[in-house]
Order: structure tokens, then C-alpha cells, then sequence
């Protein structure tokens, strides 16, 4: 048997740990006075759309083609309408920013992102990735052989450290993660920071002989708040592959549905689009599932009612500010990152619990001192659990 | 970027490789007039009650929690139901074969194979294939560091070598994959080969120290014709994993659906599970796709109307045998395993082509001098197929 496997299976993420507790807690003293936000399980339903399209296409397709294989990288018609999408929506310049023969569609973001850095890593290879960071990206990582490097945002921001990614850049250094939207501090990395990182990525590229990819990871690039831009990384530097997914942005986590989009600016595309047909391939995920990748193509640029999100965020921000919360309101995402009043957050986390608040610590994103709230729920559990934050509050301010 | 995804991406499979060519010949000279037997895409639409069980899934479930994530192993509800019916249509003994806590839903058969695999090997480790296999086996087995040792079947009957079995065994075995009704052959095992190959087992496991997992790759287990029995190993063998798919039953290959049960009298099988797990979150599958894991556990049993492939083997064989070739009539699965008139099959299969006649050379799936038919297809293709057959005949009847 593989001991690693066994260990990640058995070593079950804090955030489930958490999840579970509160499954069973739930149980005990019912479900409406448990305020859980651990999970990013949106909460705002898939759109009405969604249900139409896919019962359309049930009683309208011949079922033989429906359901039967779609070549390995998706579809042909399917990943032209997607570059089609992209290209209309996001491209900022004149040279194409994608291609329907460099997109490749997956089983969602985390098999995009598996299958992306299979067809890049090798054993010994480094990948960057700004701490804090969606806890499987070194799980992803470490399954090729390679090692993830953590560099840390500047804090209090959040943003990207240029200096601190320049010094991190070696000769082994074969990729860096971004995304942005955050999980989970919920920053939008602002267009200078995506101009100066290019930058410094083009020049380390030349200095140290071999492309460094840029792994953009966008499945929040829909759940953005106000007039906020989200820049389209492509379109600033030319080694970018995009993984994206129809998770957050339709409601739509179960379904695993998504795709890789290499940029046709990256150094030998064509080449790395093969090596994604070989990861996909020796992964086993033969092809994204069909229904959903003819729902895709139908829904471009759909996505659920995202205003509850900012309805729920600007709650819960004045509301921890209030109680002498430090905390920024964060652009896009679901997520608050909020600094923990005492240095261990961990064991700001377990008080927490005894006011049924069930959050988690930011030690798993690698940084600490800080907790993730997802705000993904319904709107009335963010109300009910405000006096509970309040309480919480107080109970450190008594503490000092 | 990774040479060997890069090698794997852009060395098509030879079956695709045909099936390319058949779509541009067929583009060239009409579809009806190229016979394409390349392909394993059943032609058997799903039944309605796949159309109305998604539809009714659709109307009636609350779209957060039918588009959610479930538990990464699967919804307790589905993986329980899918327990019951095992153990209710399989299960010969008193001790259970299955158990909820123990299954595991993946993304189809190719997905379960790279899941358990995963789980299983460690670099170095051996896994025995029984030749002529299914060839992605190589794939998977040996992106894990694993090697894959083929063990030609009887020729003739294509059954299992129990002999040659026992002689490829040692330290490094850790596994064996059977695939019972068998791609390419169509044979299925007789249960007194499984009865032969579990004591085998039992007893090499015990002298070489540790179990050999014996993985049963079922996606056929309902595609057999006539009274034909098949063995479910569990029944015979402790140590075993079952992986089943939708794919072909349910004519659902592209929705990629299906499940790992790991058999509760398996040693440290919960352990194994747990690598289980460990493996399906390192290579990115979060979760099967939920609407379709719902369907399954409402449609447990059900098939697609396997009576037309029957139809297809029997002209087909009759034909075939009439025109001289040398042609065994299997019991299960949609493949003709046909010998090749001449001991170069590859340079059979080029002459087919002359006739508009596409099969696949037995090279690929670990013998030579036999074809593949997938018998998948139209009853009229095949039908208007025969006189091609029969010239071919005749030309090599000729020949000699």
C-alpha cells in the first residue's frame, strides 16, 4: 500500500475537520444555532438557466452523442465557443489570448490544476505559490515530485510581495500559482501588481534559462463586488495557463466541471497542450462529462445571483468592525480573512467554538494569526450569528 | 515541462489514431460506407429512464444540494444503496462483500483504476496484466513507478494461464488486474479459472508476505449474453477491489460515472480505502459528479437494451465464420477478438482498410496476429459491412 496516500486520506483537511464537527454539533442543538463558516459550499443556488439548459438538452439531444465520449480534451465545438468567450470578454490587445485547440476541459479547477502541473513539473522542480494559499495546492504539488516554495503576501494587504517572489526565483523554479480572486483572503490582485509580476516573471525567465508558467487559478474570477477589475493575466504575461471552473461562479461544486486554457503567447503551447492530454490521460480522466460540457457551452458568462455574496460581506464587515474586528473588505471571493486577536489562532478557533461559531484557522493557508470566514451562507445565518461575534468579542476585550 | 506527459499527450492511442481516420474517410466517401469497429462508444442509446431519472432529479431537488459537493468518497445515501445492491444481486456467502463505508464513487472505470492504483503502489512494485489487456492499463500502472508484467492468456480460449500466473509472481508483486468480461476478447472467465486463480493467490500471498490485490475492472460485468455467469470475485477472493463504471451498461461513457469497492474481507482494507481517498484528493477528482452519483443510486440494475449487441455478435460471427475466418463466439463485453489471416496484423489491418473496414491490430493490447472488432455499432453497419468482410476473405484466400 502507498503510506503517502494513506496519510492523505487519513489526515483529513482542518477545514472538513471542522465541517464535520459542525455536521454533529448540528445535530445536537439544531442546525439554525450552529453558525458554520467553514466550507466554500455556495449557498446562492445555480441559476434557473441552469436546469433549463440541461433538461434541454436531455429532451432535445440524441442521447448516443449526449452522453457518449467527447474527444479527450473536450469537445471541438465546445472549446471554440469558450475561446470565442474568452476572447470577446477578455482579451485586451490584438494577438489572441486563447485558442479552442489550447483549451482543454476538466473535471473542475482541481483537476485542471492536477493535470497542469503534471504536464509541467518534474521531480526537484519548484513551484511558487503566495502564502496564504488554498491548503491543496501543496497536496498537488508534492504528488509530481516537485516542491512547493511558500512566499508570503505583504501583510496587512495581502498583495503579492514582488520583492519577496524575485528572491524566491531559481533555476528550479518551474511555475508560480496565482489566484486572484483570493481563497482565502478574498484580495483582487490590482492590475500594477499583475504588470510588475509579469515583468519580474519575463525577466526571470530569460535570466534563468527555461519559461516560468504562470498557473492563474480563477474560480472566483465572476464573484467580484463593486467596479473591481480582475485582470486577465494573458493578456500581461505571455507563459500563462488558466484553470478555471464553473464551481463558484454557477453554483455548481459537485458537478466538476472546467478547463485548462494555455495561452497561445507561452513558449512551445503546442507542446505543453500535449503534455496536458498526457497528464489528463495518465490520470485517468479520459474526458470532462459530456452534459455538462455542452451545459458550459450554452452558459458562458452566466452566473448565480452573486449579489447575496455582497450583501453578506458588507454585513459581516461593519459588523466585525464594530465589534473591534480588524478587518479589510476584501473585492471579490467569499472569503474575509480576519486577524485573530491573539497570536494563535488555532486556539482562537476553539473559543470560538463555545459561542457555536465555527471558523478556521489560517495556519492551514500557511500564515498565522489570521481566520477565514466563508461567507457563502444564507444571509439569516450571518444575522443570527452576529450577537455571537459580538460575545466573542467582548470576551477578548475582557481578556485584556 | 514533463517529457513523459508530453510523450504520452502526443502519442495517440492506435484505436484513436484509427478512429481519426475513419472520420476523415468518412468525410471523403460518406459515412454509411466506411465500417468503423475502432471504438468501444456504445450505439445502444442510454435508456429513458436515465433521461427521466435526471429530469425528475432536476425538477424536484433543491439545486444547492443536488449541484453541491458531496463527501469526497461520495453521498453516504448513494454509496449505501450501491452496498445493498451488491450485496443483495452478488453476494453467494454470509459475510458481507461490500460495505457504504468502504466505496468509493469516481469518474468511471478509468478513474477507479488510477484511484486504486494510486492507492496501492509504491515505486518498483510489480502489477500483473493477463495479455491481451486493456492497453491504458500500461498508462496508469507506470505513471505510479510501478512496472506492468503481461501474462499471455490461453491462446485459444484467451482464459487465464493460471501456471503462467504463478511463475510471474515474486516479492514485488503487489497486484493483479482482471477484466472479466474481457476487453479486447469478449470472453468471460469461468468461474472455475477464478476459483483456481483465488487459491493461487491466497497462497502466493501468504509466501510472499503480503496480499496481492486482486483488482477486478468491471465495466462489462452486465454486457454477457445467453445464461452466461459471471463470477464476482469478492465471492471467491479476499483481497479483492471491484471497479464498475456506467459507461458502457448505461451507455453513459461520456458522463464518466462509477465506483471503487474495496471488499471489507480484504486485509487492512479500511486502510486501503483511506489510500483510497488519499489518492482520488492527490490526482484532483473532489468528488464523482454529483447529479450523476444521484442517478446511479436510482438506477442500480438497469441497463441499456444489451439484446441489439447481442444481434450484432451473432451476424457477425456467423459471417465471419462462413467467410473462413478463425472466430470464437464470446460470451460478454461488445469485441470480437478475430485471428489475423496473417501473423502481421497490423498489416491486416491495412489491407481492411482497402475494403473500408477498420479494426484494430491486437499489437496494442499486449499479443500479436489477432484483430479487435468492436461491435458496438449499428446493426446496419454491420450488415452492409459483410460483403467487405467477404472480399477480404476472399483476397487472402486468394493469396495463398
Amino acid at each position: 500500500m502507498n503510506e503517502k496516500m494513506y496519510g492523505l486520506g487519513s489526515a483529513r483537511s482542518v477545514i472538513r475537520e471542522i465541517f464535520e464537527y459542525g455536521k454533529a454539533r448540528k445535530a445536537e442543538i439544531g442546525d439554525e444555532n450552529v453558525f458554520d463558516f467553514s466550507l466554500g459550499n455556495p449557498s446562492v443556488p445555480a441559476p434557473l438557466c441552469v436546469k433549463e439548459t440541461l433538461c434541454d438538452l436531455l429532451e432535445t439531444k440524441d442521447p448516443v452523442s449526449l452522453h457518449g465520449y467527447t474527444s479527450a480534451q473536450g469537445d471541438a465545438e465546445v472549446r471554440k465557443k469558450i475561446s470565442q468567450f474568452i476572447e470577446k470578454e477578455y482579451n485586451s490587445e490584438n494577438t489572441p489570448v486563447s485558442s479552442p485547440d489550447l483549451i482543454y476541459l476538466t473535471s473542475g479547477a482541481a483537476a485542471a490544476l492536477t493535470c497542469t502541473l503534471t504536464a509541467i513539473l518534474n521531480k526537484g522542480d519548484e513551484v511558487l505559490a503566495l502564502a496564504p494559499f488554498f491548503p491543496e495546492y501543496r497536496v498537488f504539488v508534492e504528488r509530481t515530485g516537485a516542491s512547493l516554495v511558500t512566499v508570503p503576501c505583504k501583510s496587512g494587504s495581502m498583495r503579492p510581495d514582488l520583492d519577496l517572489i524575485e528572491d524566491a526565483i531559481n533555476e528550479k523554479t518551474a511555475a508560480i500559482i496565482i489566484n486572484s480572486p483570493n481563497n482565502p483572503t478574498g484580495v483582487v490582485y490590482p492590475e500594477e501588481d499583475i504588470i510588475g509580476l509579469s515583468k519580474l516573471l519575463s525577466k526571470a525567465s530569460e535570466s534563468i534559462g527555461h519559461p516560468i508558467y504562470l498557473i492563474a487559478d480563477e474560480p472566483y474570477r465572476e464573484l467580484v463586488y463593486g467596479d473591481c477589475f480582475v485582470s486577465y493575466i494573458p493578456n500581461y504575461y505571455e507563459n500563462t495557463v488558466v484553470c478555471y471552473s464553473l464551481s463558484k461562479s454557477l453554483s455548481l461544486p459537485g458537478e466538476r466541471i472546467g478547463y485548462v486554457s494555455v495561452s497561445p503567447r507561452t513558449k512551445d503551447a503546442q507542446k505543453l497542450y500535449l503534455a496536458l492530454c498526457g497528464a489528463g490521460r495518465a490520470l485517468g480522466f479520459v474526458c470532462a462529462t459530456s452534459l455538462f460540457q455542452y451545459m458550459m457551452a450554452s452558459l458562458l458568462g452566466k452566473t448565480s445571483d452573486v449579489s447575496a455574496y455582497e450583501e453578506n460581506r458588507d454585513i459581516l464587515c461593519s459588523a466585525l468592525a464594530e465589534y473591534g474586528f480588524s478587518v479589510t473588505k476584501p473585492d471579490g471571493a467569499f472569503y474575509l480573512f480576519v486577524k485573530s486577536p491573539i497570536s494563535d489562532a488555532k486556539k482562537f478557533c476553539e473559543k470560538a467554538k463555545e459561542y457555536e461559531l465555527l471558523l478556521v484557522p489560517s495556519d492551514s493557508f500557511g500564515v498565522e494569526g489570521y481566520i477565514r470566514i466563508s461567507y457563502c451562507v444564507k444571509k439569516e445565518q450571518i444575522e443570527r450569528s452576529l450577537p455571537a461575534f459580538k460575545a466573542l468579542a467582548e470576551h477578548y476585550r475582557k481578556g485584556e
